[in-house]
């Protein structure tokens, strides 16, 4: 410290990270996947910048109580307060709002970007970090939530993950609207207590039903009996009221069920009557039986409230219809009816949908456990209706980028290996500006070939330094110049790969062809043709041995 | 209002705007071509966050005199203050700096990200743009700088800017800061007038020599007269010293000036001696010996003053390698050396060098103006230091993302128009669950088959907003089932190119070939083909008609 009083320290903010070549190639070749999917769909780009005013942003920010709370705040010079988004849906409906007379509804785009929260920062908790989501506007039928749904299913086999390993999960918050109503607690001033029972049924993932029960009455220690660990206070629910909750816990432990099925028809866009019930009781048969069948007896029964039995039906009878949906277009083996699929945020008015990976992976705490969910979203029919007073129905959902980076490597979906590192021209003769000028030509040379190539640009005077930084850094071939093949007008270029594999390093691979020389001197003119000659063998070599192993 | 008094207005916040579709591929296939030189070039992608501790990013920001001034700053919860970074250099020395020890140098990157200013927007001035920076870090050649020169002149050409469009300009601080210590104005105490002296050069594009001369002497009044207009203070040179700048003048005014030239021998890595100067005087010769003439025999006449001399020749002496390394690689026609530019960034300790689009284009108050710069950058040796303590020499240089886009636009090479709207499956009976489950089959099968495709989300009622959609979004085919069709198991294909043509919008070119029907009625089983094949027409129409155009 005393020596250098004003050196500063080189240090990152706490929760954010540098990212690698190989991370940031693997995530565009994952863009790119899942782009492709939804440009396919019709689904055009668009883009907010970082800021918005905070107002427009609201308090839609999950897992927090306080408003404003968790974001990154700036005043402006006119005392207004910018926020950085720390999501990619407000600000996609403040530009709706802001241009909803120029734009042409139904307004269905993607975007991928940076999103903040200004929390604490823990392992794999990161304060910046990368959203990409799809959105329909001025979509007002569950068909458009379906579609979602299905995209979802496409975009993650386009990124190589077999059907089987992942699920996407349907439930609709009209449901859970419904049995709120039916068990009393409808209504503003009861706003924060459906919070607290939402909270509680998002956990069934978590625990068994019977701590769920707990959460939902008078709460529940950590620890596994009184007093024990920490305490979570419940919802006060009355027995009465948790029994009404039973078909979903029901529907939970169906989960796996699956029957045949059918494609019949229902109606849309009202509230269902008698009739439509029965008529729907015969559609359900097949592979989103189970779930349906208990949500609509479930609702039959609530039939003493009439508030709870049209929310409720109503979600019923959109979740009938994109079965439906699945089912014709061939989806029913991706795509499943759950309804204890919550999804935190208090915006959502319909459909909620998830993208979930099924299969195994070790936690920190080298247990196994499922991956788990990706990414997901649902209806949002009011949070346009905020700026412009109007119901723009709309839904949508986001993909977790780096969470589901990290699930294809798990994978291994991840070819970001592929890309060549470049050919090295060494340097012999840094201070003799016509050795100089004949390296950067070889260069320029290579590059304008559209071979990957560099002139060594660190201090040239350690030949050693050189071969080591091509070593570390992959290089396939080096070019060598001495003064001695400059009078020559030669080169000589040196195989890196086969080097080491003469080396020793892939001995028990020798004797399947045989080795070719690691040094070669050619003329000058033949630069180009003998790496590309070198590249094409390098590049067989490693197909062969792919096989091999 | 007092209708609605909790509607909230949607408005961006100033400065900052949203990107459309058409802008987001323009730059995303600009970025794409960029990329793809720098790969060749050998140089991998890094990415840093926004946020960086407000200390690591230093007071390097340019057009402004207030430390720490133009930034958005927050601070974190342990009180430290953080901000977002302003250019993309500063994060990179602190990641430089703080992974020194794993890091392979030389070190070459690149990496485009958002840069965010905090000052007063104004027409086409905005608070968040990209940049696009590629760096060499542990380089401490020339050969580095003339390679970025290099990579500049060849990323301007494959994003089809013809050459003699374009130029980069080189020029190196030494040279300058030879100057300033020959006329007295070197040590830390002269920093604030060396830098108002730097700005008066910098402005040698906007004004005449003898205005330039005003603000390095008492001041210049803007409206051309005393009095008239506001005052700029000059740095207040005497005019012996001011004479001293006579020989970048007399380099500004014969910028064009080119002769043909040869490929010498000269020393690299330390202070040129007299025989240096007389050998490198016979090197001249050719398209660079203009400017280096003029250097190297001002800095001869300097020779009273030791360290300018030195740090003057040192300039020159750089700038003369550089030269040949251009013209052994053929880049002579396209880098200039040009010592009246100057860069504005305090940081820089060498070689600067700037990229200039020479197109003329009519500015917004309707004069023919050359379109000037779309990035530059320079050596700049100390940056890392500061955290280091040991020395890190380095290179780099900014593009600008948006500048470089609208320069693009201006010659006609953004092809962003290439993306094909989707096919549009309508909706003719969306209560009819068994109609709109075929809707979506369909619309999932056209896109399996690898075609761009959408089922109307909108409210499905008013079949003519739906054809109206269609023709708004450009969509190239619409796909109709009514009651009819579906019991014939029948689609019809309507072609909304075809029809716009027939309908008169193109009767100009009917002569050209035949007309097809506008509407196709096939079995449901002929989707694909029979859409691929529309498609096919469509394409081939559009290639005769730009052939005619």
């Amino acid at each position: 410290m005393a020596k250098t009083p004003n050196k500063l320290k080189a240090r990152l903010p706490r929760g954010f990270v540098d990212r690698s070549a190989a991370d940031i190639r693997a995530t565009d070749e994952m863009i790119g996947k899942i782009r492709e999917v939804y440009e396919h769909y019709g689904f055009d780009p668009v883009e907010t910048p970082l800021f918005e005013y905070t107002d427009c942003l609201g308090k839609f920010l999950p897992d927090t109580d306080r408003p404003n709370a968790g974001v990154f705040s700036v005043q402006d010079d006119d005392e207004q307060w910018m926020s950085l988004r720390y999501d990619l849906t407000a600000p996609l409906a403040r530009h709706v709002a802001e241009n909803i007379n120029e734009i042409q509804l139904p307004y269905r785009t993607y975007r991928a970007g940076y999103v903040f929260r200004n929390e604490k920062p823990g392992p794999g908790r990161f304060r910046q970090f990368m959203q990409f989501d799809a959105d329909s506007i001025g979509a007002p039928g569950a068909q458009a939530d379906a579609e979602m749904c299905m995209m979802m299913a496409d975009a993650l086999e386009a990124l190589g993950i077999p059907r089987g390993q992942y699920v996407i999960r349907v439930n609709n918050r009209k449901v859970l609207d419904g049995v709120m109503e039916a068990i009393g607690l409808g209504g503003d001033e009861n706003a924060e207590r459906r919070l607290t029972v939402l909270r509680a049924i998002d956990k069934m993932d978590k625990f068994p039903i019977p701590e769920i029960k707990k959460l939902l009455g008078t709460g529940r220690w950590d620890g596994g009996e009184e007093g024990k660990g920490d305490f979570t206070k419940g919802a006060e629910l009355s027995d009465e009221q948790i029994d009404k909750f039973e078909f979903l816990f029901a529907c939970f432990e169906g989960r796996t069920v699956a029957v045949a099925g059918s494609t019949p028809e229902t109606p849309h866009y009202r509230a269902p009557n008698e009739a439509d019930l029965q008529n729907a009781k015969a559609q359900e048969d097949g592979v989103y039986s189970l779930p349906l069948g208990v949500l609509r007896s479930a609702f039959q029964k609530f039939g003493g409230d009439a508030d709870a039995t049209v929310s409720g039906l109503a979600g019923y009878n959109e979740l009938l219809q994109m079965a439906m949906l699945f089912k014709g277009a061939g989806y029913e083996d991706r795509i499943r009816i759950d309804p204890s699929v919550i999804r935190g945020l208090e915006y959502y008015t319909g459909p909620v949908y998830e993208a979930e990976l099924t299969f195994d992976v070790t936690n920190e705490k080298g247990e196994k456990v499922v991956f788990g969910s990706v990414g997901g979203g649902g209806r949002y029919d009011g949070l346009i209706k905020r700026f412009t007073g109007r119901d723009v129905p709309a839904t949508g959902f986001s993909i977790g980028v780096s969470r589901l980076m990290t699930a294809l490597k798990n994978l291994g979906k991840l070819n970001s290996n592929e890309v060549l590192e470049p050919v090295l021209v060494t340097v012999m003769d840094g201070d003799n500006m016509e050795a100089l000028v004949r390296y950067q030509q070889m260069t320029q040379t290579l590059r304008a070939a559209g071979i990957r190539a560099e002139m060594y640009q660190g201090n040239w005077k350690k030949f050693g330094n050189q071969l080591k930084y091509a070593d570390r850094r992959g290089c396939p071939l080096a070019i060598i110049q001495g003064s001695d093949e400059r009078a020559a007008g030669e080169i000589q270029i040196k195989d890196l790969i086969e080097g080491k594999r003469l080396s020793g390093e892939i001995t028990d691979n020798v004797t399947w062809r045989e080795s070719r020389p690691a040094q070669h001197t050619v003329k000058e003119a033949d630069l180009v043709a003998t790496v590309r000659q070198l590249l094409d063998q390098q590049a067989e070599d490693a197909r062969r041995q792919d096989g091999d192993a």
